[in-house]
């Protein structure tokens, strides 16, 4: 029987404490990765706190794992023990519905979060994943930062390869966080013009040292007025209500509005707003096993990298606080310490 | 000078009477129809009735236009006085934006609607219109039914041909009025699996001639839970709220939830129901002058027509009377009786 050390909550709000799990024989199909990294994504807190519901206790959260392979199931496919690679949200999917077998494995329905349904998450010193989701890190890739990109990261990238994302579209990013900061740096990378709204007037500058060229301060009408009829894609990364109506008029013809926050209120859409423009409103959940190796290698090519801060993993209770006071600038990595 | 003849309403809600407008030379650009029949659309109601408030009076409706054309301009392509062509929901548009150079002009920001800012629609003898907006009707293509394909008709199509959708998805229809039972001709004819909704259990045998492979006879949460995971494109010609985070859930992994009907009241969306399966909302303004040439040719080919009763235009006020006590099947025509 092996032993699994991480740290865990066990009940909402609860401090992380270090336990033990037993884990069974490896599954045939399964990797098992000793954990180097974890990044903080501000889902772990939703999951620590039940926002979502679907929480089930003790809870090893973490889920922006690197970390290197120390043992595969017999039946494991294009993976080897040594290898590093990372495990983002998913650990798991079925494999044979129509999603899975179509490469949108992260939207099977039976997709297992990797901190969800009993599966222990990446603040621990091993943890497992089914192959498909265990994800080879390049060479050229700094891998004490990589971890954000297997959540966030991959939340921002995989509008631009699903929706025919084009050099020459206009993008605007919202909000200048963990998710955000990415979105710029993947956004210019991926040549477009590039707008950061923010609240922060501190943020100004880090935001054009992000990739964005332009920057809008505010979040009230007057100011997204200021944007209308500019972008093809609006990347919506916060998770507060805004003016969602307003928002919907700095969209060209055809243009996107994408949610990758999750705001909790329903968001009142008029439908006129979307008729004139032929406009959408999306979202999407992370991205698929193809789509975050298409990130990687498009980071590492493009030396994209998180910007984040490190605490050892020991320290998760003041990393989460550091989070929680919104002081992480813009993503806090663990190193694990066991 | 020459006169036009036309139905008008002097203010809101007021009856429709006879006028004679001066019309100017004819433009360069413009053609001059002499209308034989003309649908009456919801719009028409809308308009007149100020409800999106930029009507102007007198208003004469109209814009489901089938007539002959009469007079060209010197500068007009591609048309022939002696023709037979329809006009829809616009009459102009500005030439030279990106869109009308790409051949969106139905998403020009300045696209003259046949019915507003000044324009007289085709409750009348003769309208014009500029000749890109002026369609040329397939021969094998009843006239006297024709007129609401050039609104109703292209507003339930453009979103086959501008999402991608396949013989092969799955196609829910809300609302089976003058928009719905086009849409579920279409629907069938492209080859798709099609489910109408209608709330009337009286019109679940003509919905499943219209083209409905299966009919669901409710909007309520249980009814529409039933269809849970079952379309790729969910088309919404009601202009009512219904339960949109529920019906949201009706959607496949990448479905798509297209409004064309103009619902007043915001749609309150909650942003997980479109993160979960990477789902989109979306809306359209009627089409484009290719897509209505398209539209009509594939109309033709399929042998697709309007379900319409007939009204000579000098009872325009009986007809409207007609369509606003929801009595409609499905959509009227008036006959010109100058």
């Amino acid at each position: 029987m092996i032993q699994i050390q991480g740290w865990a909550a066990k009940s909402p709000k609860a401090a992380l404490e270090l336990i033990s799990v037993d884990a069974d024989d490896l599954g045939a199909e399964d990797v098992e990765v000793l954990v180097e990294h974890c990044g903080i994504c501000h889902s772990d807190l939703s999951m620590l706190n039940n926002d979502w519901g679907f929480t089930s206790y003790p809870i090893i959260p973490g889920h922006e794992v690197i970390g290197t392979i120390i043992a595969i199931g017999s039946a494991v496919k294009g993976l080897k023990v040594g290898q590093r690679v990372g495990v983002g949200w998913n650990s798991g999917s079925c494999m044979h519905c129509q999603e899975c077998v179509t490469g949108q494995h992260n939207l099977c329905s039976q997709a297992l979060p990797t901190i969800a349904g009993g599966h222990h998450g990446g603040f621990a010193n091993k943890i497992r994943a089914h192959w498909v989701w265990v994800i080879p890190l390049p060479e050229n890739l700094d891998a004490s930062s990589a971890g954000p990109l297997l959540c966030g990261g991959i939340t921002v990238f995989a509008p631009f390869l699903n929706f025919d994302i084009k050099p020459t579209h206009h993008v605007g990013v919202l909000g200048i966080g963990g998710l955000g900061h990415l979105g710029l740096k993947f956004a210019n990378a991926w040549g477009c013009e590039v707008t950061a709204f923010t609240t922060s007037e501190l943020k100004v500058d880090e935001a054009k040292r992000f990739g964005a060229h332009n920057v809008i301060t505010s979040y009230d009408t007057d100011s997204i007025l200021k944007a209308v009829n500019s972008f093809d894609l609006l990347l919506v990364t916060v998770n507060v209500p805004l003016d969602w109506a307003t928002l919907l008029k700095t969209l060209k013809p055809n243009g996107r509005m994408h949610v990758v926050g999750a705001v909790l209120e329903p968001m009142p859409i008029p439908a006129m707003n979307l008729i004139f423009g032929q406009k959408s409103i999306s979202g999407s959940p992370t991205g698929s096993p193809a789509a975050i190796a298409t990130m990687l290698e498009f980071a590492a090519r493009h030396n994209i990298a998180p910007q984040v801060e490190h605490f050892p993993m020991s320290q998760v209770n003041e990393a989460l606080a550091h989070l929680i006071d919104g002081k992480a600038r813009y993503r806090i990595v663990l190193d694990a310490d066991f």
